[in-house]
């Protein structure tokens, strides 16, 4: 264990990201495309929502020379203000990928600022895609040192974590030494931010594209000769301590470069809080059993962990509300047969019918559930008892989106969007990244 | 008490200072002044410091149209980008004002984002006092709410706090509405950040900069219609338990307008830990007593508070030990008889005779003795002991400098960097800024 030898954190993982090579990571370099294919597509499907052309409006009269691409939009800002814009909406409906153990959403701050400064700069698919799956490596292992408390204490670990890995992964893609590399994790702890209590508003998405933004910033700096202290992150005054966390420095740098976090990403099929998935995909498999028989529906009991309880019994007052409710995923499954990002738009949210039905459902502790299970139970009139347990959700690692799935995510967030942006063309140059020797085709897919 | 009514603080906060009028702020526009003018002096100073020339040289490709100037230099930029770098260079020595009760320096991320935004839209002087002194108003009361424990625990309080004020004051000059301000509050509550580690380095500056700019863009985003969580500051995931602390929404929101922060700010005349200002004070005295008889100085004994030895009992490896050290703090009150911004330079503080000296010196507890305060004893080789007590050093509340000496503290710091900005003229300007129709000439004084 270096950690050991009295080296900090910082200088250890800024050693490992300087001196890995596309060896070191090509077994990797699958899981990355699938993460970033998903990315461009919750990026796309809110590329034109209000928050985030508020953010570009607010950010337009703030840029240097349009170097990098807005996903799913036709305008182009600096490398800063791209990087803040698609973090955002790739985040925006927590549609992205889940790194499960840390709840960290991981792409969205990595991703968007590699991408937006490996355009910049013209970076080659393969530089990219090393940088990003070390910037996730940085994140997640930072997450995984803190948790659960962190989030627990009010911390969104998105934004918290993802400075740091989107520091390491542009301060790798910048070519920076190992000191370096330390320097700007190190500054990315003077900016970690981001508060729970903000998540139901739009203030949210400012600490996820800070996140990306400011990583990208840390890097920029370290560059030009900015130092962090060696010990910013676990020093007795440092981030974690701050934070109010005792990290876990085994977690921290252990087993660097022989077990990898990205290849614990997972991805949803639903724009629903994840823990809610095996409620959404147990009505699936009752609704095929109901055959129609939707009225004869007298009550649906679903039994879930105290996780799933404490996030998903609620009532529903928007369209917010309902992507962490366990009575409108019902109605999804049950009813609607379908549970997308059309089936929790307000429109649908408020249909009557969908109304009815949630009110029909209630919630109960089954404390043999792990958290991401659940079982359905529905009475019908006729006094029978029909019954769906799902232990292992769509999506989950124990049952992963296929390729051709997130292809299929791609063109549906598209479609709903009405980018004018070529799905094709950005399915193709993400399957064929560590190829190309620029990524100026997939940032313009016309 | 409004907080009782149920309204979140960032509510009550934010009618407050959108209720605010010319004539509430008045009375607090003389000590404004006097905070504006030594936040120009230190800025000055520092204008061409490397930290602040590489952090321009960084930003300088992100910047958008050029509307705000950089203090003490040529260049413009854009007013995200000047508010970035002016507090930088204000607080880069920590020879900028300080709110004694909270340790924030208060000025550097609020007036940097103010005179900013100021400069790029034409408001006036009058403007800018009635923000600047709100916006201090809310950085503080923030503060007040957490500390000491904030500080103790390793967040950086002028960052962390600074946000809030800079957002609020920024938000006030531009005109927005109770619920406007409310979110701009709430919105900088998820980018307040900045550790105390980081604070022997540059990464320093990063938090530091961060606080005005991204106040700055807090209330842009909140014009905008961004929105934030009413209770962002104290609610249950909200910042201050975030942060750790347990917030008095007394301190917070109680009395507004009865009393006022700004009213407690002070000045330092030395560029040292304001906690050894009195070390200095009384070694001038003792100085005078001593009549050239340097050479026989057995030993020094310093005594002060524990805080007082905490920080500044330490070895002296580099110029930015020796703002903090007791040691080199009696060196330039004995024998440089002067302790500006040349004797904590690493061309004095290496001198051999300071290093001497210095070695002469040893810290000792005197629990009678308040922070702040402190006794100095020297025993000579004849044997005798000559002693000064200092109770409240000179730029304290109870000594405060005047407006000749911070003119002075100006007209010194301007020397030593070798600006070209005419201090003459920046001094006609702020004394009489509540009557200037705009900024423009204050902020490009040729």
């Amino acid at each position: 264990m270096r950690q050991d030898d009295g080296q900090g954190a910082g200088a250890i993982l800024g050693d490992f990201v300087a001196a890995a090579t596309w060896l070191d990571v090509a077994a990797q370099s699958h899981e990355a495309k699938r993460s970033i294919l998903n990315f461009f597509a919750t990026a796309l499907g809110s590329a034109y929502d209000p928050a985030v052309t508020s953010a570009l409006r607010t950010l337009s009269p703030f840029s240097g020379a349009a170097t990098s691409a807005i996903i799913g939009r036709p305008e182009r800002f600096d490398a800063l203000v791209a990087a803040f814009i698609n973090a955002i909406s790739a985040n925006l409906l927590d549609f992205d990928d889940t790194h499960l153990e840390t709840i960290i959403h991981p792409t969205a701050p990595v991703a968007a600022p590699v991408l937006a400064l490996a355009q910049a700069r013209g970076f080659s698919g393969r530089d990219v895609l090393m940088a990003f799956i070390l910037g996730v490596e940085v994140e997640c292992r930072i997450g995984n040192a803190v948790s659960p408390a962190h989030y627990a204490r009010g911390w969104h670990i998105t934004s918290t974590c993802g400075v740091f890995g989107a520091a390491a992964a542009c301060a790798k893609l910048l070519g920076l030494s190992a000191d370096g590399i330390k320097n700007a994790i190190g500054i990315a702890a003077s900016q970690s931010a981001g508060i729970v209590e903000n998540l139901p508003t739009a203030a949210k998405n400012v600490s996820v594209g800070n996140a990306a933004r400011n990583g990208l910033f840390a890097a920029l700096l370290a560059a030009e000769g900015y130092s962090a202290s060696a010990r910013a992150i676990e020093g007795p005054l440092g981030w974690a301590r701050a934070m109010g966390d005792e990290p876990d420095l085994g977690r921290l740098v252990g087993g660097l470069g022989q077990s990898w976090e990205i290849a614990k990403n997972t991805y949803k099929p639903y724009p629903a809080g994840i823990v809610f998935h095996a409620v959404i995909d147990a009505c699936f498999k009752l609704r095929a059993r109901l055959d129609q028989r939707l009225d004869e529906i007298v009550s649906v009991t679903v039994q879930g962990s105290a996780l799933a309880l404490a996030r998903g019994d609620r009532p529903v007052r928007n369209e917010r509300d309902a992507r962490v409710s366990i009575h409108h995923c019902v109605a999804c499954g049950l009813l609607l047969g379908a549970a997308g990002v059309p089936e929790f738009s307000a429109a649908m949210v408020f249909q009557p019918d969908v109304v009815a039905l949630r009110q029909k459902v209630r919630a109960q502790l089954d404390a043999s559930l792990r958290d991401g299970a659940a079982r359905v139970n529905i009475l019908l009139a006729s006094g029978d008892i029909l019954s769906e347990t799902v232990m292992d959700a769509r999506g989950s690692l124990a049952d992963p989106l296929s390729d051709l799935d997130i292809e299929a995510k791609l063109h549906d967030c598209s479609r709903l969007s009405g980018t004018a942006w070529n799905t094709n063309v950005i399915i193709e140059e993400v399957w064929r990244l560590d190829k190309v020797a620029d990524i100026s085709r997939l940032m313009s897919p016309a």
